[in-house]
């Protein structure tokens, strides 16, 4: 592939400049986490308006090959996390199944009354006590998700004297308060971060975010927790396969 | 829950802000696709800062009660379509067991060549000839994704011939080409939006897209088609199952 811009050819200048970019990516010039170069000095090394550039940014961060940091430039992507979509595996087993050490920061735990979203998901009376837990997820000491855990107490009571940080929480439920969390349902979109969680995660504001809601039942078929999940767009790809 | 915000209060202005607006959402005080005041209707009303008012707006949109429109301003959010992920269910016959008249405009559709992530993704050589077609999908008249599908020739010469308006791409395969889709691969992450989609979508540039590349098998094993489908974040959701 040609690395300089050419003004006479029927393809459009944005993707010129894309495709340069890419084939950096693709041949290795640029690794993994490399800064690229600013709109400005792409502005200047190829002629190029700012909308122009732009353009091809943003195309290169739709596909998936580039991501932006705060205030900080447009760096090459790592391959995303994929995940399956059809077995229930904890944060903990999943990085450590992928060679990446896991990370658990406590942001918050404290017992709270279900309000009616939460006692109908977890179908409880409301004002129900619930184990409320806020984790930011780490990857290699990345920033990669933010949950939002809760449980329904009287099921696992004094759950949060646990020690979160270093266990898996669906462990400790099925070794200290034997229940065991065997089928799950969720939900997936696509939202935008939210300041707060933007922050927390290291990433620009609105930046989307594949958002999971997930209600996991025991082997007795109750529902023992909700889930709220915001994993970054950038870091992360859900797998799955379909049939007739 | 009151409607007016107080100061003495331990509960965050903010989070009292998107308490009341939820809510009016939710006792229909506002209905599907209404107008929510604006920013600056609020700041006056509630006398807060704009910042704070931002804050209880980006919280209703993360949580999927709100959508803002391109220089229009924030609306009350439809009930998203939610889809399993287990089986193959063409956009077609999809819309049509939820009740919405399901629309296509076809944008494109051309022969090209498989590049080599295309040649890839297809076990064909490079250079093999491709049926492309660029298909703006519509819900009751709404847009609701935008489908680049790439199609190996061979096994459906004169394709691209064909009424895609009004016709699943699915069917027309089985009964015109005998060819049988009965299995996909698919990846899903959350992606911003580029200029071109949001203007198609009729989005904000940047708003979170879930965005999925899928690869469709036919009963004999081969690869038929590569497909990367960019569906609104605020009006679609996955729903899925797990299991230990």
């Amino acid at each position: 592939m040609e690395n300089i811009i050419s003004r006479n050819s029927k393809i459009p200048l944005y993707y010129q400049l894309y495709n340069i970019l890419l084939n950096n990516i693709k041949e290795g010039v640029w690794q993994p986490n490399d800064l690229l170069p600013s709109e400005s000095e792409l502005v200047d090394q190829y002629s190029l308006s700012r909308a122009t550039v732009r353009q091809a940014f943003d195309m290169l961060v739709n596909q998936g090959y580039v991501y932006r940091r705060r205030g900080q430039g447009t760096f090459v992507a790592r391959p995303t996390i994929e995940q399956n979509l059809v077995r229930i595996v904890s944060f903990w087993e999943d990085m450590k199944q992928r060679g990446l050490e896991p990370g658990t920061k406590v942001l918050e735990r404290e017992i709270v009354s279900a309000n009616e979203d939460l006692a109908n998901e977890l179908q409880v009376p409301e004002g129900e006590d619930l184990a409320s837990i806020v984790r930011l997820r780490l990857a290699d000491g990345e920033p990669m998700s933010v949950e939002y855990s809760y449980l329904v107490h009287r099921y696992c009571p004094g759950v949060l004297d646990q020690d979160y940080a270093n266990n898996s929480l669906r462990m400790m439920l099925r070794e200290q308060f034997n229940v065991n969390l065997v089928y799950a349902r969720q939900r997936i979109r696509a939202v935008p971060a939210t300041e707060e969680l933007a922050e927390l995660l290291d990433i620009e504001h609105n930046s989307p975010l594949l958002h999971i809601e997930r209600v996991t039942f025991s082997d007795q078929d109750i529902p023992i927790e909700y889930l709220q999940i915001n994993l970054r767009g950038d870091r992360y790809t859900f797998y799955t396969e379909l049939r007739d």
